[in-house]
C-alpha cells in the first residue's frame, strides 16, 4: 500500500522502505531546534544527569533565544547565559534576538522531506516546506542531541483537500482558525494534517506557514502542505536544495478526508479561552479591546506587516488601545524598514518591538492585566496565555487585529 | 543681596520678592509629573487615605508610562491600568509608551523659570531649559496634586563656571561624569548645581540636558544651566513661550564656585558600583562586556543616535555582545527612522527597542545576569541597577558605549 507525505518522511528518516501508521520507528533527525523556553533545562540534564555527555552532531543543532528577549529579569538572563555559553563551547548554531525560532528555521534551515524536532509546540510550522516538524519536550531533546536520533510512532494522516481561493479580505489565518473550529481543539490529536489539492497549491508559502503553524492547536503531531514548485522556488532562493518533495501515493491510507472550499471561508475569530470557539468576526463585534498584537511565528511576517500598514496608513491607533507590533524576524523587520512600514506603524501610534515572541508568549512583553481584553495574531488564547488568569484573548487575522486596534473594539476590516 | 537662578525661580513660585538659602517656602507648582514607577501608589492613597480627594488643577498634571512598558507581568499591567483609568477619569495628560518621561516633559511642557516637581529623581533634567525641576516621592506628589502647591527649603547654590569647548570626541556625558567624579556622589547634596559661563553657553540644548539630568547623581536638588537664546529658540520652536529667563545676580551668594575648562575634559567612564568612581576610558580598556545600552533620559536623543550610527555604519556588533538601543521618545525614534539610523542599527545587529527606560531602569528589558558586565549610557551604576546583584555596570558616553559594543570590550572610540 502507498504512503502519505508524513509516512514517506518518516520512512526516509527511519531508513526503511515503508512505514505504516501505528508502527514505532527509530529515526535519524535532520535537525534539532531548541529555544530559551527550555534549553537551560536540557543543558542542566546534559551536565548533571549524563554519565558520558556528548553531542552526536553539533551541525544538526540550532539554539535560538526568542521567548524572553531581551531578558526581563536576572533569572532569564542566567538561563540565556547558560544557553549562550553552551552554544559557544560546542560550536552550536546560535541566534539571540534575531527572531522567533520557527521563522528563523524556515528562513535558514528547513528543507522538504526533512524530519525536524524542536523543543517548541509550533515546530509543526515546517510542514509548509514539505518537512515533518514536531514539538518535543526537553528530555526528548536531550536524547536527540546525544544520539542524533529519536523515535516516532507513525501517526495516522487526515487529509484536507482544499479547493478554490481565499476571497479578498480573507486570510490563511481565517482558514486555519475555521478548520480548528470545525474539527475541534482535539480533532486531530496525534494525527498528521495533510493539506493538499489545488486550493493548497494556490496558497503562498507564507499562507502555508500560517496553516501548518497552528496544526498543533487541533492536537496534530504536525501539519504538512503537499510541496510543489513554490516550495522549490522558496528553498532555492534561500540557497538550499529542495530534493525530497514527497507527495502522498494515490493508494495511501487517510484516516479521514475533509473537503474544504476556500471560497467559503469568512473572517473569523477564536473567542476566549478556547481556540476552537471560532465564530464570524461579526458575532463578537463591538467587544472593547485594551490591547492588540501583531506578530508571532504564526502571523508576523512581511505579508501581515504590509497588510497592517495598508490598513493603518493615515489612521491612528485608538487612544484606549496599546497596539504592539513585533516582526517575526530581523529579516522581516529590515524588509519592513525598507518598505517604510515601520514609519507607518510609528506614525499611527503603534509600539514597534524587537523581533521576539512578545505578547504571544505573554511572559515579558505586553502582558495584560485582570479583566483586560487582547486581540492577537498569536498562537493561543487559553486562560492566562497573555497575562492575568482573568484576562481575555481573541485570535484573529492581521486585518482583523489592525482594524480592531483602530476602532478600539473588535471589528471586521 | 542678589539671588541665584534657583532662588529666583523659587521666589517666583513662592510669590515673594526674595528668598534666601535655608528658608522654607510654600510654592505654587507650575507642573507635576508622575510615571509608572509610583503613580499607582499615589492613586491608592488618593482613593483610600484622603477624606476629600480632589485635584487642584488637572492641567498641571502629566502622567507618563515609561518604566515598564510594555508591561512584563500582570502586576505591572494592573498598575498601568490604574494609572490609565485615573488619567482618563480626571482628564489628566497621559502618555503611554511614547518615551521616557523627562524627554516627553522637555519636548512638550517645560518652560524657563518654572518650578516642576516630578515623582522621579531625574526631574532635575529640566534645568537645561532654565527651569527648576526636582524629584519627589509619591506622598509629596499626592500633596502637590491635591493642593497645587508644595514646599521647598531653599538650597544653597554651587556654581560651575564653564569655559572653552568640549574637544572632538568628548561629550557632555564625559563632562558631567567628570564633574561627579570630582565633587563626589554626595558632593552637591541638596544643592543647586548652577552651570554658567561662556562654556555653558557653548553647549547645545541636548548637551545641557545631559548635564542637568545627572545633577541628582552628585546629590543635588537640581541642576540648572543659565538660560540663553538657545533656550528661547528651543522652547519657541516647540510652540511655547520663553518668558522667565532668570540669571544669577552679580552679588548672588554661591556656596562654592568651581572653574572648569571644557577643553581639558577627556572621555571617561564611571566604574561599578559608584558613579563617582570616574576614570579615563583607557584605565578600564579591555574589560570584556556582555551587553551595551544606548538610551535613557540622559543619553537617548537624536544626537546620541546619530553618533552611534556614525560609529556603527558598516560595522557589526561583537558576537558576544547584546547591544540594545532604545530611543528616548517616539519623536526621537521617528527622526531616527527618517535619517536611516534604525537601518544602520539593525544592519549592525543591534536590538532596537520601543521608546522606554529599558536597560537603564533594569527591571524589564535587557536585564543582566550574575557576573555579567554592561556598559551603558544610563543614569546609574549602583550594585544591581541593571539586574543581578552581582553584575557590573560601567557608564560612558554614546561613543564609548558604541565603540565598546563593536569591540566586545571597553574601548575609547
Amino acid at each position: 500500500m502507498g504512503m502519505t507525505i508524513g509516512e514517506k518522511i518518516i520512512a526516509r528518516a527511519a531508513k526503511v522502505p515503508e512505514v505504516k501508521a501505528g508502527e514505532i520507528h527509530t529515526v535519524e533527525l535532520d535537525r534539532l531546534m531548541s529555544n530559551d523556553g527550555t534549553t537551560h533545562l536540557t543543558i542542566d540534564m546534559f551536565h548533571n544527569d549524563l554519565k558520558h555527555p556528548k553531542i552526536a552532531d553539533k551541525d544538526k543543532l540550532v539554539f535560538i533565544i526568542d521567548h524572553n528577549i531581551p531578558a526581563e529579569n536576572p533569572k532569564t538572563a542566567e538561563a540565556h547565559r547558560k544557553m549562550r555559553n553552551f552554544a559557544r563551547e560546542h560550536k552550536i548554531a546560535f541566534y539571540e534576538g534575531k527572531g522567533v525560532c520557527h521563522q528563523i528555521m524556515v528562513e535558514d534551515y528547513v528543507c522538504p522531506g526533512e524530519l525536524i524536532m524542536g523543543a517548541d509546540s509550533h515546530t509543526c510550522t515546517y510542514g509548509a516546506l514539505g518537512a515533518f516538524g514536531t514539538g518535543i519536550g526537553c528530555t526528548d531533546f536531550l536524547y536527540g542531541m546525544v544520539t542524533g536520533t529519536s523515535w516516532v510512532m507513525v501517526p495516522e494522516t487526515i487529509r484536507f483537500e482544499l479547493t478554490g481561493n481565499l476571497k479578498e479580505g480573507v486570510y490563511a489565518r481565517d482558514l486555519i482558525l475555521s478548520i480548528i473550529g470545525m474539527v475541534g481543539a482535539n480533532g486531530c490529536n496525534y494525527k498528521i494534517m495533510e493539506f493538499a489539492g489545488e486550493g493548497a497549491h494556490n496558497l503562498s508559502i507564507n499562507e502555508r506557514l500560517v496553516l501548518c503553524n497552528l496544526a498543533v492547536e487541533a492536537g496534530a503531531k504536525t501539519g504538512i502542505v503537499e510541496p510543489d514548485e513554490k516550495v522549490v522556488e522558496y528553498v532555492e532562493s534561500r540557497g538550499r536544495k529542495a530534493e525530497n518533495l514527497f507527495i502522498s501515493d494515490e493508494d495511501a491510507h487517510f484516516e479521514k478526508v475533509y473537503h474544504i472550499n476556500l471560497d467559503e471561508i469568512e473572517p473569523v475569530v477564536a473567542r476566549p479561552h478556547l481556540i476552537d470557539d471560532v465564530v464570524p468576526v461579526e458575532e463578537v463585534k463591538d467587544v472593547k479591546i485594551d490591547e492588540a498584537f501583531l506578530g508571532s511565528c504564526n502571523n508576523g511576517r512581511i505579508d501581515e506587516l504590509r497588510l497592517a500598514a495598508e490598513i493603518l496608513k493615515g489612521k491612528k491607533v485608538h487612544e484606549d488601545v496599546r497596539f504592539l507590533i513585533a516582526p517575526a524576524s530581523n529579516e522581516v523587520y529590515m524588509q519592513a524598514l525598507d518598505e517604510g512600514l515601520i514609519d507607518v506603524f510609528m506614525d499611527a501610534g503603534a509600539m514597534v518591538m524587537n523581533s521576539n515572541c512578545s505578547v504571544c508568549w505573554g511572559s515579558c512583553q505586553g502582558v495584560i492585566g485582570e479583566g483586560e481584553v487582547l486581540i492577537s495574531t498569536g498562537t493561543r488564547n487559553f486562560k492566562g496565555r497573555a497575562g492575568h488568569p482573568d484576562s481575555y484573548v481573541y485570535l484573529g487575522s492581521a486585518a482583523t487585529v489592525t482594524a480592531s486596534a483602530i476602532a478600539g473594539k473588535i471589528v471586521r476590516r
